[in-house]
């Protein structure tokens, strides 16, 4: 039953959050021995799964279940162990243990350990769980998604990906330890990284679920939704110059102060993310010179961070924002630099492993599955580019993450539990379909 | 003839400019032999003006040319010597030059040397400013106004004003140097500081003409005004404290965020300032925490630096601005910290002095002469509490100052020599008025 098996999955995910590099902090980098704990102790949970594990030289942990017959396309299912500092228990491991548990309720294995089947459990629909599919399983877990410690992130689906640069072996955390070093830490070997890119017929496609870190869910009282794209993202500073000048004999109307034209385009950019059409708009950074009481801002830096999940509405966005900053500063005799640094188009998602997610998910809780883009970064972005992919987004508490008050509901688990066993249904039945055409 | 005695103070203010701590930008802090030697220079023009000259304990120069008999109280003119970092050559000095201007034009034991009467002067011009006055003249130096090395301010006149207390000694600066070394550096006794205060009875009033620092001057296309006051000063600090959260997955709608709030209520700083009642308000400093691109600010601090000649009025602005901050806070769903860290009540300047200085001002350049309120801080404020205090602002370019670029026009410095002169005239014609009385 799937809350028995949700309530699995929150016994594990407190297992895991008791292994951190920190005292009263969870915190796992990659290459760190909190994170080989837990990857160990994931591998232990395939096993029993009845899974075939291996490791691939980043550190990637796989396990597979095969189909059919050895050998079929995969869908791969999973997410990552390592954390940001001072994380909660639900990002990474809410995907790890879902595709964990599904492969055992596909295997069976694990019913004999952990998860005793009970007695009102139709025992016909176990054993539909457990006819053979007609592709691959594999629970996988990326070595590093978040990339706290060195400055690259999603290490693991990037090497997926064919996307791995052996140059990046020489990139040196805070401590001036060599990413290579922290590879042969993993167990891996450096000079076999690039041998973990899957061939794109090895793939079926990929599904992660993940907390959704965002309050959209919990404002519409669902606990599922199904993932479109992740936005896409520009990075602009905005750098107002005016004139510095004493705060106590400079008469207000011979001013040039740079932190108010700052002021006034930061509240220009929230009205432009207010006015509805999805853009998220944030100006997360603002610093001052001099920086002094007594003397008026001559310079004010600002950053801008832009999503949506449309390519075009977001350059247009960009464009109208930086204008607005230079006709801002002109009205206030400021000058302004615009920079742009990032501009990392949206992801596209597969549109046929969203309609088969949208279906399990209303014909398990019985209401039709909200469509999000995800705001934030996530693996399937390098993994868009191999196979296809999709994501499943759980409720989560006040939207909180990246933070110890991470939650999840064991009600809402159970629901997710649901709604991918019914996916993984509907995936088999629609491979089958298309095998017969 | 005012313009060559002008003439002669832009040369000994480029002569000054030369000496410095540093090489390629003016500096002289207290204690410094950059100071001392600014101070040897200064008391040789006195000398040679035929004034006696002392210095107190902390270092203050005085010059003094005796009136019509001994031991009258006496008109103080003057400025002091030490500077910001990298700063003009006018803030001070000038006040000084036209000090030592002044007493060697009421001397006359100055125009043997550099400033030999022309032809065309009036031979009964200068034997009236040479006539005994009905008070002593003056010109001091005062050891330390800007406060750059030691957490002071207006130590040289704090001492006059009677206001030194012993405990400064064990102030320190930067490289940890106690004032009382600094003392002795400066020649001075530190156990002899309290012994510099002056007396009420010795002094009939001071007078400084400073360079205005500001634009109002300029734009009113005049060279001279009178000081009403120095406004009164509050200083605040409003701490904006919202919900930090992820840039792309927090919806715009349901955000908490703390720089927002604090740039609302820095627009509305800088609307309260320019409503048009003299009220002059900055935010100087905005801080941002957690300062990350992608990530919503969950803290904003701001200051507030506010000034008026009217405390009435500052203190109803400083409640009207912590009213307004609370308002944009709750309508945010940001909370706010409000602390006030300053109260400086406005300077009460002699009515009797600034009437005589507009007049001086009116009949030597045939325009009525502006009053204006300073907004910086002078030797004026502590020199009040013991007494009468005035003040005459000079054009000065721009409004620049406390930057290399300062300056002042010769035409303006002899704008002042007149004025200074004519204002000499007409307090001496007024105590004679009264003695007569």
């Amino acid at each position: 039953m799937s809350s028995e098996r949700a309530a699995l999955i929150v016994a594990r995910a407190e297992e895991l959050a008791g292994l951190s590099e920190e005292v009263g902090a969870l915190t796992r980098r990659y290459g760190s021995q909190a994170l080989l704990d837990a990857l160990a102790l994931a591998e232990r949970w395939m096993r029993e799964a009845g899974l075939a594990t291996r490791r691939d030289a980043i550190g990637n942990l796989i396990g597979r279940l095969e189909g059919e017959r050895p050998g079929l396309p995969a869908l791969a299912l999973g997410s990552h162990l390592d954390t940001v500092r001072d994380a909660g228990r639900w990002d990474g491991p809410l995907g790890v243990l879902l595709a964990i548990d599904q492969a055992a309720a596909r295997s069976g294995a694990g019913d004999s350990a952990d998860a005793c089947p009970s007695a009102d459990a139709g025992p016909s629909a176990d054993a539909g769980r457990r006819r053979a599919l007609p592709f691959a399983l594999e629970a996988v877990v990326f070595a590093d998604e978040e990339g706290l410690r060195f400055p690259t992130a999603y290490l693991g689906s990037h090497v997926w990906a064919g996307r791995w640069d052996a140059a990046e072996l020489a990139l040196t955390d805070a401590d001036g330890v060599t990413l290579e070093a922290a590879i042969r830490a993993m167990g891996g070997d450096p000079a076999r990284v690039g041998e973990g890119a899957r061939n794109p017929g090895e793939l079926l496609g990929w599904c992660e679920a993940h907390i959704e870190q965002g309050t959209r869910l919990e404002r519409a009282g669902l606990p599922l939704a199904v993932v479109t794209t992740i936005q896409g993202q520009s990075r602009c500073t905005a750098t107002f110059r005016g004139q510095a000048g004493h705060a106590g004999t400079t008469a207000m109307d011979a001013r040039r102060d740079a932190l108010l034209a700052a002021a006034e385009w930061a509240l220009g950019v929230e009205a432009k993310g207010l006015a509805g059409d999805g853009l998220v708009a944030t100006v997360g950074r603002l610093s001052v010179e001099p920086g002094a009481v007594n003397v008026i801002p001559g310079v004010a830096v600002a950053s801008l961070d832009l999503r949506h999940p449309d390519d075009a509405t977001r350059h247009a966005a960009v464009a109208s924002l930086a204008a607005l900053a230079q006709a801002i500063a002109a009205s206030r005799g400021v000058t302004v630099d615009w920079a742009q640094h990032t501009d990392n188009a949206a992801v596209a998602f597969s549109p046929r492993l969203q309609e088969l997610l949208g279906q399990a998910v209303e014909e398990t809780t019985g209401s039709a599955a909200p469509r999000l883009a995800s705001g934030a970064g996530h693996d399937a972005a390098p993994l868009s580019r191999s196979t296809d992919v999709s994501m499943l987004f759980v409720r989560c508490k006040g939207g909180i993450s990246h933070n110890p008050a991470e939650s999840v509901s064991g009600d809402d688990v159970a629901a997710a539990v649901a709604a991918v066993d019914r996916f993984v249904d509907l995936l088999a039945a629609a491979e089958r379909s298309i095998a017969r055409e």
